[in-house]
């Protein structure tokens, strides 16, 4: 019997306090992470079998919202609650339907985007008009797209930091808004994304104001590459495109933010605060986005509180509402925002190792933020420059101008899954996931029991650094 | 200048033959392919972007066929023709949904397998009953389904020769009958496949004689292990389930078998035969299942025709109404069946690299097996000592107690794609397609320069190996 198989089980016993070993430290909780955690899997097998999809505004988010709660409670968080916030509530629908016309007859695969407007009954038949990027489709003249329906394409290629979200993103985010307001009556989009499967990746889109909403859809990448070819072999033949969603806004509804926390040693101190955010694209199971976020920081804070309780209250916010708007972490800072947090960490780029460790403090507290780069360089991390921004669900902590430490996780295949059906709790390798517990368990606890001030000056940035999961 | 290059680009003059180099010998037409044939990519990337799925006796189909003889006519194959056949035809509907009702509400991605019945309008909820496999249904008792709908699940492992398809698929082809007979009122299976994407595969299942088709469908992998997670979870609970399928049956509808030749030197003899089939699932825009095939068998036969006119005629036949139970291939044996075939092949495994090489005449006809085993294997192609029993489409040599080759290509990856949305065209790797067109062109060259009879004794087959792709 090993002597850390010893302790554990010691740890299980409900023997009193001093018949028991001394609890494990915190880099033996790390490591025993690292090799034996289930929580985390437990969390993510749980919510996307008993409840699955989970988008905001709906029965299915409040399902979610509730099993999480349930579960915090039932592994020991304190304070566990489901703070409701009120929010204009968008849904896809059930009808999603396109199907080119001419010259090559043939349905393709399409999903509304987030805040599209829904056709008539019985679909739109329009001319398609073909723009390779977004900047294409910027370019062209007012008016130009009066009555048809605009096709915007990227050249997305998976990388590791997630960069590639911020080149071929603004396709899916403003690209319906900028053909709507040249007249187009649509627009489709080749899905944000870097796999080639016949699920669409859906994902909010915004309209400027003043601009009329028009149906988007996003085609899965194959679809995409066929109509491209189509163009290709059209020879100046116009291709049409029967287009078919029935998405609506159905008002103000109830979403909320669920909370817990593992109280610490000197509760007047300023928490660390973890965020994950709960809710999921309609589509998608949200295994990956971001049921293993949220599994990830409460099974690490269970292994900070195992290895003795921390100095300082541990966090936990599994946001509502994140993907349609980030009204949860709005509604958490305007609730929360006169209690200062000590630092803020969000988990929400998948169940893929963690690589990098970067925080807002390595010049202006280059102890701390020492210690923390040299406490995780054992679980394969290594410690980036640039200064965190904090995940979507962190505004609270923005707003306060505060501590943020960023996790970074390899999202090489992050953009395969990211608002797709396809996000299912098989994509997620247990001994992956066990690594981001690992290394989010040294850094809370280490964080979790720093007696001094975390942040001492410094640049704080208003918005994440990428556009992030949603 | 390479020397091939020279002689492409001299082949490719329309001066008099005189002035020509003589033509590249039938090894270097082969390696040329390997190299640098465009056909075979060609003819599967048209198919799929101006067709796209053809299921059988639709009008998808009848374009697919129209667009298969325009091309082998285009290419200068002679006698192309679509010979019409009629058949008992079944289509899926629009509506495919499955819910888990209780205890864990969540829709299952769900298709229809070819011939299932309808649910009623709104469709039927009712318990699930869970079989670990085939076997443990047919060990159920008479009556023990009565009112439930059976969910049978399977552990299909991928394999390079497709032998796992004989493992799992009789969850797909009598499942469904067996539930029936036993009083289920539905039944759904784990998808026969090996991925794990949101698409059902879908394929024929049949009923037994007597027996009442009920509702059929195919959950997709994910889906079927979301829903085994359920049991485990449920303890014990009753897991209800609703599903909504609307095919039907539409009486005797036309499909056709597409044919196409390179006359040989001496049209008196008995050709050699070139299978495929043109038809795909209506879900799926068939590139590996089975337009890579014709593109195969096509891309061969003018490879042949480029080392000069072979002294048999190579016959291309692209089967119709192959996958809905081998129509075309009926079709084409009862039509024909007084005019001998020297020796059929079939392409209908994908896309991927041939790597055994197996005929039935390996003891009757040794010189010519090993002459071809010795042909092919510059390609990487061993040869194997098994008797091949030719595709599905090949019924007209089989009935004819004819000359057989496998040409038997790596399944590893084909059950990922076989009867999905996702066998598209960017999974086919153009190298692979490649090789395939050289091993063809060898071998179909060979035997159509064959001047004895090929078939010299030995046992024939009356059925394929493998059940085959359909």
């Amino acid at each position: 019997m090993t002597r850390t198989l010893a302790a554990l089980l010691a740890l299980s016993l409900t023997v009193p306090a001093a018949a028991t070993p001394p609890p494990l430290t915190l880099e033996q909780q790390a490591e025993d992470a690292l090799a034996n955690d289930t929580n985390a899997y437990a969390f993510v097998e749980g919510l996307t079998t008993e409840v699955g999809p989970r988008q905001a505004g709906t029965e299915a988010e409040a399902r979610g919202r509730a099993w999480a709660a349930a579960w915090l409670k039932a592994k020991g968080f304190a304070k566990v609650a489901d703070e409701p916030f009120m929010m204009d509530t968008w849904v896809p629908g059930d009808i999603a339907r396109a199907r080119v016309t001419a010259p090559f007859a043939q349905d393709l695969a399409v999903l509304p985007l987030g805040n599209s407007a829904a056709t008539p009954v019985g679909g739109i038949e329009a001319e398609v008009v073909f723009f390779r990027t977004v900047d294409d489709l910027r370019a062209a003249p007012e008016g130009s797209l009066k009555g048809k329906i605009a096709y915007i394409s990227h050249q997305m290629r998976p990388a590791q930091d997630g960069s590639h979200y911020g080149f071929a993103g603004p396709a899916r985010w403003v690209g319906a808004g900028i053909a709507a307001s040249k007249g187009a009556i649509a627009t489709v989009i080749k899905s944000i994304g870097t796999d080639h499967h016949r699920n669409p990746h859906t994902g909010g889109t915004s309209f400027p104001e003043g601009v009329t909403p028009t149906p988007a859809g996003a085609l899965s990448l194959p679809d995409a590459e066929n109509l491209e070819r189509m163009f290709a072999r059209a020879n100046g033949r116009p291709i049409t495109l029967k287009l078919e969603l029935n998405p609506r806004r159905i008002g103000q509804m109830q979403s909320g933010n669920v909370v817990g926390e593992i109280t610490g040693r000197d509760p007047s101190l300023p928490p660390v605060l973890l965020a994950c955010h709960i809710d999921s694209w309609w589509n998608a199971p949200g295994a990956f986005d971001d049921g293993a976020g949220c599994a990830i920081i409460a099974a690490a804070a269970l292994k900070v509180k195992q290895a003795g309780q921390p100095l300082r209250t541990v966090r936990v916010l599994m946001a509502g509402a994140e993907e349609v708007g980030l009204f949860g972490s709005a509604a958490y800072s305007k609730a929360h925002i006169d209690e200062p947090i000590a630092v803020g960490l969000e988990s929400d780029f998948g169940a893929d190792r963690i690589w990098r460790f970067e925080s807002n403090f390595r010049e202006t507290n280059p102890d701390l933020h020492k210690r923390l780069a040299a406490a995780v360089a054992r679980f394969g991390v290594s410690s980036g420059t640039d200064a965190a921004t904090g995940g979507a669900d962190l505004n609270i902590v923005r707003d306060q101008k505060g501590a943020l430490i960023d996790l970074q996780q390899d999202g090489t295949r992050y953009f395969d899954l990211h608002h797709t059906p396809d996000d299912t709790l098989d994509k997620i390798d247990p001994a992956q996931l066990r690594q981001n517990v690992a290394v989010w368990t040294m850094v809370t606890g280490i964080l979790a029991n720093e007696a001094n001030p975390i942040l001492t000056g410094g640049v704080v940035p208003s918005a994440p650094k990428i556009m992030g999961s949603n």
